[in-house]
């Protein structure tokens, strides 16, 4: 995207016109360019110079510190080629949004990479870039930049969030102590069974397990709201156990997991798939680390957004992660979460 | 990248372990994360938060603005299967520095992501981390997230840039105006020939035109040096004519290329592909709209910079590229330049 070039400088978000913005019709660019000017020139946002710069160039919030993450998804990997488009660019930034709010950070602004098949329909990017509009307005960010391509493989993307949180202030993953609550947003494996119903293997009368997996919600509001509450947080992404094996491991600490607290929404109790629940990817809550003494604070800041349920401990001892069984017995699971490689 | 955890508390570039770092061997850790903690972790700089967070977190240069790019690079595209990870990890590397210095911009870290089919080998990483890790030391600077992801397709890479300028400083593609010189950096076409070289389908007996392809020179100081010299910029990236028409869009204005001025290397001259050279992408050299008053200015800064050769004028006129031929009359191009789609 940072070589397109087209006309329209009533486009929202164009910065300025102080230097000639380009008048040509799109007939006269190069089918790519022509392309990124039709659905991508509209979400850019101020600074990235209608994405017919090389780059964007914007200043940064006075005394912020910025936040930056970035995230892949393939097509048969992280979607399903059926998946609607625009669910799927929503998933791309929601869950780059998502690591903004497991920092604490507010969103500012996206590059994005899109490497699509030749044959790749018109209605495709326009769908895409339908739901990227969408969730822009929800969320409260615009395009920055990026870049499309063609692939003769599957359809993938990239995306790059930039944030900002006050200095000093941004959640880590790593300042867990003995004796905080493990925490936990809204429920937990809704993503893992949402995907199988999306495959239709098993049953989702009203569909909101499948929208669980393609829509998750950036737990924005109540990542700011546990700054200064919570001593470590992260995103659930690749499964509560193995993510909190990562807090774990950031503390230097153990944890136990109590499973009968894991709070499960009304269709996941019914699916009855526990341990897929405490190990399946695509949740997109958070996960946190509470010392007591801020427990009812969390919990008040976090009534009006979605709850928070504690759901286990931080104990000394060896970084690993216990899942005691309802009965108060160790549940032996077969894999703690998801990994790309091996 | 942003879910990697592993200890190594003495790798350059963390930032001070305020709170405990992570300290498990990578044996504990899903063969996911274990491969970045083996490849990209020693990459990180400072904010980068060893790659063991949800993202990373830095105070902006004060007083500077931010410049953003990102590009993506397919296998069987952008690169050959063939090609050495370590020369496609620093192509991606300085393509995207190349857009910094189309802007006048000095880097200052980026994001990468990695898809790659669950086969890859240990090696592939390895090669390609300490490509990056050259062109860091060369450049300055560090990697700071990113995600490594599988892939059922090929190699899908995506790289994210960020930069700073001096306020209001950043050199743009639109600010041309008539009378202005077109001038270019270095030698043009080297980098299609390059490609041809690299398919074995021209002589390259000393290797120089497919270095030129697998090892693009982003321009940096040059593009530093002119800012406040030049009206407009940009990189040369899908072709000189399609590439100035774009200089053209942005201006409102006419270009003439005088094509016996297109500056070319020995080996390009040798392989007497004018047409190629003028059209085909791969270049990295900067093309620069500079007003003749600050012509002795470039000259000198670009002396000991690889230089810069003025090959044509812009002039008033509805955006379009002329290209003359040596003999003053205009050439008939098939096409001038790449497109992804269409």
């Amino acid at each position: 995207m940072t070589d397109a070039a087209a006309p329209d400088p009533s486009a929202e978000g164009l910065p300025p016109p102080d230097l000639p913005l380009p008048d040509l019709s799109s007939e006269d660019l190069p089918a790519e360019f022509a392309l990124i000017a039709r659905h991508f020139r509209p979400l850019a946002g101020p600074g990235a110079l209608g994405l017919g710069d090389d780059a964007a160039v914007f200043a940064p919030p006075p005394g912020r510190e910025l936040v930056v993450a970035a995230d892949a998804m393939v097509e048969g990997v992280h979607f399903l080629p059926a998946d609607p488009p625009g669910l799927v660019a929503r998933k791309l930034l929601r869950t780059n949004l998502s690591d903004l709010a497991a920092m604490g950070a507010a969103p500012l602004g996206y590059l994005m990479t899109v490497s699509a098949p030749r044959s790749t329909p018109e209605s495709f990017f326009a769908a895409f870039a339908a739901g990227l509009a969408a969730d822009q307005a929800e969320f409260g960010l615009a395009l920055l930049g990026g870049d499309t391509t063609s692939t003769p493989g599957p359809v993938s993307l990239s995306l790059t969030i930039l944030g900002t949180v006050a200095p000093g202030r941004a959640l880590r993953r790593n300042g867990a102590r003995p004796g905080d609550g493990l925490w936990v947003s809204g429920t937990i494996g809704d993503g893992a069974l949402g995907l199988l119903a999306a495959r239709g293997e098993i049953a989702d009368p009203d569909g909101f397990l499948a929208g669980r997996y393609h829509l998750p919600r950036p737990r924005l509001a109540l990542g700011a709201a546990a700054v200064g509450l919570a001593h470590a947080a992260m995103d659930v992404s690749d499964g509560l156990v193995q993510d909190t094996g990562h807090l774990c491991r950031g503390a230097g600490l153990s944890a136990v997991i109590e499973a009968g607290r894991v709070p499960l929404s009304g269709p996941a109790r019914a699916a009855g798939r526990l341990e897929l629940c405490l190990t399946g990817g695509d949740d997109y809550e958070l996960l946190l680390a509470v010392p007591e003494a801020a427990e009812a604070a969390l919990s008040a800041a976090a009534a009006s957004l979605g709850g928070v349920t504690r759901i286990g401990r931080f104990v000394a001892g060896p970084p690993q992660v216990r899942v005691l069984g309802p009965d108060g017995t160790p549940l032996a699971l077969g894999r703690p979460g998801w990994s790309h490689f091996g």
